[in-house]
């Protein structure tokens, strides 16, 4: 258990006020949790008010006392309500702030009304993407993180070698190496930012059910447990010459990394196992095509038109009907941050301090679905890879 | 794996389209997965367009051949974005709807605006409560899925004697026992509604531990992993002499139910038995006093009296200054829904059909916390206990 420093929350917080200053905006008021964590270090019930100058103030409802032993931060003051925050603001000398960012892509209606009638005559706008592009800069103390999740998760991997068995459930499979994650410091618990977005430790399914859609924007969806939560892992039992996926995400002190491996008992079809290498051919293209100044919808062109070329177009990335635009995404606190290396994405450009997971992937309706999926970040010596267990097909003769 | 009953969802909306009918909305439109699983029977991305009169249309930009498996709806109709609402409805000969409800508590304002926009003439009100009235109420089906989450977690809770022992971290019987509800069919996902509501199986922690208040809103918080996740099990090892709690939500198909036991090893103090012996009182109180037409606010009130004339103002339901103002929540789908046994609910009525968990807890910081929790709900025969594990303090001499 990592305290963030107060270093990096400092100069989080500057570089947000830097965008702030960019977009006129006099305050920020961050309350959903990831955004928290990010820019207090700790998670509590409240609001993080940042002024365009000066300390941001951590308004806490609940618990005071544990923000101040958790967070960085030199101002921690108990609030009860949005209603308190003028006067806290103006108590630390902050003028009334005319355009004030939210983050618009979480809050709720009714909470932002709260908020709106506290301040009737500021006007507000979206922070989240000035919010996505501080923390899209990873620094080294969260690559640190980052690799930490990366050694759990090659633990989890690699136990799939022990427990696996013919005939098992593909939820027999995914509860063992969720013990695996949680003895291992996984949280148990994956941010995701997009609205509705569920998500367990990721995804362990095999043959047939690999292959099903689901209502996730991910290529492999899985049938799930229930239509309640329609995705992952079923009742399925494991059989012989079939993909078997773990799709896994490490999550270890509040960061997260990507990955996936295939295994199989016995063996794969001529189709599946080039499908696989056809993979990691795109992801070594993406491994030299990754520059900084690249931009972002740019390399996900490239690697669809590789795809595409050897074969995949109706199985690229999903199966027909139901594939996915993009190939890879940003993470670290959550799974879904910038950059996206997705279609349309021309305007951003990959810079250092990036990290992101990239996952290319097919899917054979009534057969089952390969692919490789790594993390990795961008340093000052070039694109670096954080995940790391092996990339061969794990083909078990039992 | 169960489908909702078609019949089910039919007198789910027939209930919903009587709530609009007394509220003067022509449409509500569904979004939140939690609310759609209820009203559709699974959860894909799109939403629920439900009329004053006639069939709802279930819109569903992925996956349309599943929730054509999944629902008992008759109406499934692809769709690509909120733009494409108003051809579809009209195309059903729904009339243009001039007041529509949609869930304010939990849709974000980005994605309102989205919908605002494609009914600019409409007025939009929270639809929210309206659904929480629907829900509120259990079917028998509804309370058949609960009895199975029971003895799941019945499964759970006896599993403890075989895993606990003196030295293994909070953290290490938290896996062990996610590990057998996973295989027992606990989803691993517990829906809560409020914002940056987040919840993994329950809350198993030892000793001090369990007396520390967290962010969320329970009596009980617990240190967590790390400031990123601050509630639930920590690292810390379980000794001898400590109350170890298990509160621990069983989730079947798609439904909930909650439930608190404590364990020991070695002893516990006089304080700690009595304060359980006296939690068990506060329990019988509620089992006299929640009868049909009382209301919600007024068997809080009694049962705060009560534990209040046994001692405990400044411990019942959380430490002195993190108290919190309940002592039971009605769940089912999501862990946080009508009723609330909670300060204030004096319009609010008990009626057959509702659940809801009962936890009557004491916080004595520095030493330990001990209590109860059960599920209940009212029968037309009157008042039912749907959680069964022996309530019995376990106290183990090894």
């Amino acid at each position: 258990m990592r305290l963030t420093p107060a270093t990096e929350l400092e100069y989080r917080c500057k570089m947000l006020q830097n965008h702030m200053a960019a977009e006129g905006l006099d305050a920020i008021i961050i309350a959903q949790n990831a955004d928290l964590f990010y820019f207090t270090g700790t998670v509590q019930s409240g609001c993080l008010y940042v002024p365009a100058h000066g300390q941001p103030l951590y308004l806490v409802r609940r618990d005071a006392a544990r923000a101040r032993m958790e967070s960085g931060l030199k101002e921690v003051l108990p609030f009860g309500s949005p209603k308190d925050i003028p006067q806290l603001a103006a108590g630390h000398g902050y003028p009334e702030p005319k355009k004030i960012g939210m983050e618009f892509d979480v809050l709720p209606v009714a909470l932002f009304e709260r908020y709106r009638k506290v301040f009737p005559n500021a006007q507000f706008s979206d922070a989240t993407p000035l919010i996505r592009l501080v923390r899209m800069i990873k620094s080294h103390y969260e690559i640190h993180l980052m690799k930490d999740a990366a050694d759990q998760v090659d633990k989890v991997t690699r136990r799939v070698r022990d427990v696996l068995r013919e005939g098992m459930s593909d939820l027999e499979l995914a509860a063992e190496l969720e013990h695996t994650a949680r003895l291992n410091g996984h949280l148990g618990l994956i941010r995701m930012r997009v609205f509705n977005g569920e998500m367990l430790f990721g995804h362990t399914f095999s043959g047939t059910d690999s292959a099903v859609p689901a209502y996730t924007d991910t290529p492999f969806g899985g049938v799930g447990p229930s239509p309640c939560f329609g995705q992952g892992a079923s009742y399925k039992p494991i059989s012989r010459n079939e993909p078997i996926i773990v799709d896994f995400a490490g999550s270890f002190d509040g960061y997260l990394v990507d990955q996936t491996r295939i295994f199989a008992l016995g063996g794969l079809s001529d189709r599946l196992r080039k499908g696989y290498d056809d993979m990691l051919r795109v992801q070594e293209l993406m491994k030299q095509i990754v520059v900084v100044g690249a931009p972002w919808g740019e390399v996900y062109d490239r690697c669809l038109a590789l795809a595409v070329e050897m074969g995949y177009a109706d199985s690229f990335m999903g199966a027909k009907g139901s594939q996915v635009s993009f190939i890879g995404h940003g993470l670290g606190v959550e799974i879904d941050e910038y950059p996206f290396i997705a279609r349309g994405f021309q305007d951003m450009t990959f810079q250092v301090g990036m990290a992101f997971a990239f996952e290319p992937k097919v899917v054979f309706p009534g057969e089952g679905a390969v692919g490789i999926e790594n993390t990795f970040y961008i340093s000052d010596e070039g694109l670096k890879q954080l995940t790391y267990s092996s990339e061969e097909l794990v083909i078990l003769s039992r």
